[in-house]
């Protein structure tokens, strides 16, 4: 089960009525933000799924709109007495900016890891219980989109368990993929185990031209959110000049990527109704959803 | 005139429903900021004052609640079409400080100046057409209190001046502190121009146990802004403890400086409902007002 929620949906900069684009991921009590620009932790507060339990925070890149709350948003953490260390995640850069924004939050009651990944293909990190995946995006500066995998171990073989003669008291860890050794016998998972089942794929992709091969990077996901910065179609050019897309493109690729629900994020602050262009998505896209502050859904694995 | 607005009135952390404390002075189309956390910029839309004409930012210390949002209102102020310079003034180290926040705003259409004042007494700049004093503060960290001053020229002597046969037409430039030599003549504004009269005296006090002297230093504000992080008398150990002030504190300075009115602020997040307080304030100084965000007035010259 893979708790989302889009604490806000704005690009740029913050405005009264909408917190600037960030996703938080919650599993098995352990919560990734992407991205923290200024205000996120207002919108999270909100949000009501507490501080303490952030594990991860990720970086698409380091525009002030993604990034610039994360010396408050550390401080919160800290204020809520976690002590367990904390991982920040972004492209090459990441330790040094984050160094520079911590110059006004310098003593924080809990470590800092930085992991930097680099602005290429095929990158992957082991966080929070998922599998955390990079892509390099096309915007003006180095910035990486996200992908991660909730994984689904196979299907406990009860009939065969109890035809091998395994003891019960086994079975619940070799489900957990413990090796057994007991009286001369040796038990593995794979003798009780099913293959792996589908598990639960969210993506996330904002500030960018749609780069080449994203539909494969975003390929099945549950949920893809992606940037529409403009609404109509004929923005098309300021979104090229800014190295943004439009809601249309958003849609082409959550087509082409057979995605099953696409959430479009960073509007720009001229973009005051949203809602009003949706169909440029949904025509080519039909689950398209409008996003909006605190947009949250819970993805379960299927039956 | 100088128009006031106390754009939050929260402390250590931005709320739902309360922006951190800052203040903003506008005075003859130039304004002025002290501190600016995260989500300042916001406030400020609602206000409704605009952003291109901050000509500075003057900050108390640089903890997170203070200075966050600088990046980000910079950006802001950036995208209003300003290209004057903007100048910063705080506790030494300013800067260093400036300089690593702005790693996320690394290109900005105008410049920076950067004023940093020493944490000592008796140091004044001319800002935004005001007169901005600063006094050493009492805080975990070196920490500013600030009053600035609107002066007052004196009153255009007609009488006079028909007396001493002075041009018309050179009476404004008189009045303008202007120098004239004419036709063999010397004519200086004091043949004119009677003393100096009152002026507008605003000062913002936060962070800080009360120092020494503070009375003196904001002596006969019009306005006192000054922190009072807690309302009850009982939680004066936890207030000092932190190096801060509770209500009772404030409303002893203002009585003892004599100023006019009192607005309280950078209330802890623990304190919901600071207007359940106030008693402990008023008894002591009764002209006071619980700070709310954008709690805002106009002073004008006395007549």
């Amino acid at each position: 089960m893979l708790d989302v929620a889009l604490l806000g949906c704005g690009g740029m900069m913050p405005l009264p009525n909408r917190y600037l684009t960030s996703l938080c991921l919650r599993t098995n009590g352990s919560m990734m933000l992407i991205d923290t620009g200024e205000g996120t932790q207002v919108t999270m507060k909100l949000l009501g799924w507490g501080f303490k339990n952030i594990d991860a925070i990720c970086f698409t890149h380091f525009h002030a709109d993604h990034i610039s709350g994360l010396p408050g948003l550390l401080l919160t953490i800290g204020n809520s007495c976690r002590s367990e260390p904390l991982t920040l995640v972004g492209p090459p850069g990441l330790g040094r900016v984050a160094q520079s924004l911590l110059v006004i939050a310098p003593e924080l009651p809990f470590d800092i890891n930085v992991i930097e990944m680099e602005h290429k293909k095929g990158q992957t990190v082991e966080l929070c219980g998922m599998q955390l995946s990079a892509y390099p995006m096309v915007h003006r500066i180095k910035c990486l989109g996200y992908s991660v995998y909730l994984a689904r171990a196979g299907k406990f073989d009860l009939e065969r368990a109890k035809a091998l003669d395994i003891p019960v008291n086994f079975w619940n860890r070799l489900q957990k993929g413990e090796i057994i050794e007991h009286e001369g016998r040796v038990y593995t998972p794979d003798m009780v185990m099913g293959g792996a089942r589908r598990g639960i794929k969210v993506s996330y992709c904002t500030d960018s031209r749609p780069p080449n091969g994203l539909d494969d990077f975003v390929r099945d996901s549950d949920l893809f959110v992606c940037e529409g910065i403009y609404g109509e179609n004929d923005k098309l050019d300021k979104a090229v000049e800014h190295r943004h897309m439009i809601f249309r493109e958003a849609a082409e690729i959550a087509s082409s990527a057979n995605v099953r629900e696409l959430w479009l994020t960073h509007f720009s602050p001229a973009l005051t109704q949203p809602e009003a262009f949706r169909a440029n998505a949904a025509d080519i896209f039909p689950n398209t959803v409008i996003g909006r502050d605190r947009l949250s859904t819970t993805l379960t694995f299927e039956d």
